[in-house]
């Protein structure tokens, strides 16, 4: 392919030619934290209803035990495999995010690479840059339709980009060369779907499993030189000509090899949608400091997006509750925490969360950025309290720390199963670049006690 | 669900409650018809490069022995039985077309109707009534984006409607509620996906076996009450703002249960564009009276389109000659025929179809319309032939006949296998209202000679 490739084909170059010595030490420690963070997720997310009745309905059809489950002893075929993990990741929204996007890139991205760590011998570092490049490149092709992709038409970035980091970096893998990793990431384009219509609902875990389950098919079928179109991102009726209204495309390749996406990556320390977490920050911290105020209003401004994705005040089932702000703040007061039991069933109908919830306003202000809120809240005592936070816990200029992420992994693995000893899982990431073969990694990250 | 249901709750209630009797005998005789043409075209497909390659990639993956390929003696799972026998089916473009969408409704709907009715048992009626519902929504859910989303913004609106059909028709098999019925069409919502930049393409097999594989998916996940949008179509967030410009939500409704698509739609007698046609029914009539006669000149006069779409004279590649007017006409005139093989590599390069090729002048009238052409043919002893065919074979005026697709159905039966009876399947296929369990069809269309 020549230097004056088109998009698609300077992204397949960059992908195929990128090798583990380019890769600033920050990047591939950042690449270490988005897999300790993606086992955590899953490993909460794979005991959920939505993923019991995804793994019930594909092991029907799953013969082959190929691959390992993030917490399951259930063994099935290495797509089912990329499915379900990638599903299990995101069950809960308590995934990673990239900053400029809103994609979460890891979720259907990983469960690709491990399974294929499954299907024949991959080492460490090998892994660690697929990742990266297979980030680089979702994201940069999310940015160039951001924010009217994602916030305008609604489409839910992490699937509809989430296929092409599948699909790059199963490419890499499985060494594809440039002609062939176009075609991997027009088979990706081809599948690329995803509606945020389904948000809340359990139907946003089908497009999410297939968007990792459908870029690793892209990139297997590229490896058979199955052949895709020569431009699939910019031609005349390519991607961004029907998923994009006026695509920046300068955007996929400002910088390639110089800046990094995964820099641009933070994690989240409350299972809910990122916009509410600078205002859960704030409501955590004020009812440490007071335990015992009874709350009679809340209002929280943030910036738009928090009023368009999260302005819910009736819901009635847990997903509705990671994306509902009244939900959040109001189970958030109620019980000082914001875990993974405060956007449970049970807490949705909490009466005292119920009331709560009534009493919450939100208010839209451009000025704010996504990580920011202020919240006000009122007591019974008629004091009205200000709060502001400006950059949430674990967005990029207030990062969660690496012991933080151990220790979301940590509390992940005691509540599936107290008996778990996650320490050799821990100890395998932070030294996956020392890693001959990570065949058995997943393996770590099933309870056997 | 009330009566004040959105459009998505319309469609649902009309899926979930009509039944075999409600069904004018023409559309369930269509319906025949159309299962007819897609055992025609699948046992065609089944043999091509493209289908090996997609075969011999899922089945590394596809332990069960589930059901069966149409053509071939390999058995896979559910899922991939689904998205293979559609692929299969369109791969040569031959399928049947839904003419006021440009849709080809079948291959992504009776496949996973098919492979449904290998896991538990599926009566005849049902799956006639099924079929006509699965396209009727299908196309519904196009018509009401026509003609922008498929012209304009260049989705391949055969795999992105086709995903409803399959989850409808798989849905009304499964015996879905009408909550359920929706929910299923909002898992398809997500997963509609396909661009026309793939056409031409393997890759467009992709997004064709992923719309059957997918719909199929969305309802086995509806039948164990996995939960969508309650309106994913029309939602703010939902499928129609995401892929269409405009749409028109009356044609969604507008007569359900009165007027019928599958009437609308036609079957092509030859594997190439349309456009073609009309002069192939000349050239092909006209060397059935004069086999021997020596062609030295053709003039082939028909609407612009004839000459804007397959003005090809100079052609090198299978893809190229099922729009090559040059072509189509000449190998009709060296072999006598304009089936499969008149469209293959090596028809594409047989020296005498190459010389015929370059004696062929293309003229545009507007007067003509698609469906007519005029061919004067020249030959060597000097005398002019003037043949003209106002409407082409397969069109709506003038549509195969129910023998004309047995023959179809033959012809691609003694193509694929020489000792292959296909008879009891085409006997099957006209008795399917009578027949108590259809699991032993898919069976019949695989030759055992």
């Amino acid at each position: 392919m020549s230097a004056n490739a088109g998009v698609s084909g300077q992204l397949a170059q960059f992908a195929v030619g990128a090798r583990w010595d380019d890769l600033p030490a920050d990047v591939a420690h950042q690449a270490k934290r988005s897999v300790m963070n993606l086992f955590a997720v899953a490993l909460t997310g794979c005991r959920t209803e939505t993923f019991e009745a995804l793994l019930q309905t594909l092991a029907q059809f799953s013969g082959r035990k190929q691959a390992t489950l993030i917490g399951r002893r259930e063994r099935v075929d290495a797509l089912s495999a990329a499915f379900l993990n990638a599903a299990g990741a995101n069950v809960l929204d308590f995934c990673d995010t990239h900053v400029p996007t809103g994609i979460h890139p890891t979720a259907p991205l990983v469960p690709p690479l491990l399974a294929l760590a499954e299907l024949g011998p991959v080492n460490g570092r090998d892994f660690l840059l697929a990742l990266v490049l297979g980030q680089e490149l979702a994201c940069r092709i999310g940015l160039a339709m951001s924010p009217s992709h994602y916030n305008e038409r609604g489409w839910h970035i992490m699937a509809t980009c989430g296929v092409f980091g599948a699909a790059a970096g199963g490419g890499k893998l499985l060494g594809l060369n440039a002609t062939q990793m176009v075609w991997a990431l027009g088979m990706a384009a081809t599948q690329s779907a995803g509606l945020c219509e389904c948000l809340g609902t359990p139907a946003k875990s089908v497009g999410v499993g297939n968007a990792a389950r459908n870029g690793l098919l892209a990139a297997l079928l590229a490896a058979k030189n199955f052949a895709g179109p020569a431009e699939p991102l910019n031609g005349s009726q390519g991607y961004y000509h029907a998923l994009a209204e006026t695509p920046k495309l300068s955007l996929l390749t400002e910088g390639l090899g110089q800046t990094w996406e995964i820099l641009k990556t933070s994690y989240k320390p409350y299972p809910c949608g990122f916009v509410l977490h600078a205002a859960l920050d704030c409501v955590l911290d004020w009812r440490r400091e007071h335990p015992d105020a009874v709350v009679t209003n809340v209002a929280v401004t943030g910036n738009p997006l928090l009023g368009i994705r999260t302005d819910r005040p009736k819901i009635s089932t847990s997903a509705q509750s990671q994306v509902s702000v009244q939900h959040a703040l109001a189970a958030a007061l109620v019980t000082g925490k914001a875990g993974v039991e405060q956007f449970s069933e049970a807490c949705v109908n909490d009466p005292r969360v119920v009331a709560l919830r009534d009493k919450v306003q939100v208010l839209r202000d451009a000025s704010f950025t996504t990580v920011a809120s202020a919240v006000d809240i009122t007591t019974a005592d008629g004091k009205v309290y200000k709060l502001l936070q400006k950059t949430a816990r674990g967005s990029d200029d207030n990062p969660m720390t690496d012991r933080d992420l151990e220790q979301k992994l940590r509390d992940a693995a005691s509540g599936w199963n107290a008996g778990y000893e996650v320490g050799p899982l821990i100890d395998a990431i932070w030294y996956l670049d020392k890693s001959g073969d990570i065949a058995k990694l997943t393996a770590l990250a099933v309870p056997q006690a």
